[in-house]
């Protein structure tokens, strides 16, 4: 009985590690789609820093489209970054920092959400002063943790 | 007055191009940009086939969360079909079909948004059965498309 109910208790622990630990099939996928949510989100906010610079007219529509996409792409790098995916057969910038100080990256990862939240918001307003004060936020945030936790471009 | 109207109208046809062409860069941002979102849509449909297939045990939440990932990420890439974009310093696997058969692949690119927003009301209801048949015209559209105007993998 003791026997059942440890293997029992087991197979529970297992499956509620499952969500992080198996989504990616190998630790390459891992880093695929982070790098891939992350791409998503520079393009659009360089498609909003443009207009904010005046670098490209002021187009509602596109930036509203770009913020969504920005606030939604936001969500989804943390699950892939995993124990074992600090390294891999293809390259990786995160630096070994992700996984020795959980803490600080979950809190920067959080911070960026609700910034990201907060410039989907402004640019449904329409208004590019609010565009523009809320990618300050947003552009803050994305340094903050590159500067602490990505490696330099090579 | 010839002149400056004509400077207008040619400015104005150059703006209203922007949004089409205007959004990347170079070529290559732009194949990077719709392989990203391919990856991101790939990666959550292998999850939910997982469950369907009953390869990985059914988890209503991960399975939600997925679909509505595939359903953002399944209308960002057809932006990024832009022309000038079928070659590049980088590869791609769109075949020159995407440029010269345009009306068809915005029909299936169409019919796939169709139904992952079918895939995301299912999955929104936690029941396996409603996301199997979901998941069922989500893979159909990926193939369909797939089989006419993307090359087969080297």
């Amino acid at each position: 009985m003791k026997k059942f109910t440890a293997l029992v208790l087991l197979a529970g622990a297992v499956t509620m590690a499952l969500p992080a630990a198996a989504q990616f099939a190998r630790p390459e996928d891992a880093i695929k789609y982070r790098q891939s949510a992350m791409y998503i989100m520079g393009q659009n906010a360089g498609r909003i820093g443009a207009m904010v610079q005046g670098r490209t007219p002021f187009d509602a529509k596109v930036a509203a489209d770009s913020a969504a996409t920005i606030e939604f792409a936001s969500r989804l790098p943390w699950g892939a970054f995993g124990d074992g995916t600090d390294k891999a057969s293809i390259a990786t910038r995160a630096k070994p920092e992700v996984w020795t100080d959980k803490a600080k990256f979950q809190e920067l990862a959080d911070k960026l959400q609700a910034e990201t939240t907060k410039l989907n918001t402004a640019a449904k307003t329409g208004n590019l002063d609010n565009i523009k004060a809320a990618m300050g936020g947003v552009g803050a945030a994305c340094k903050a943790c590159h500067d602490g936790f990505q490696a330099k471009q090579q």
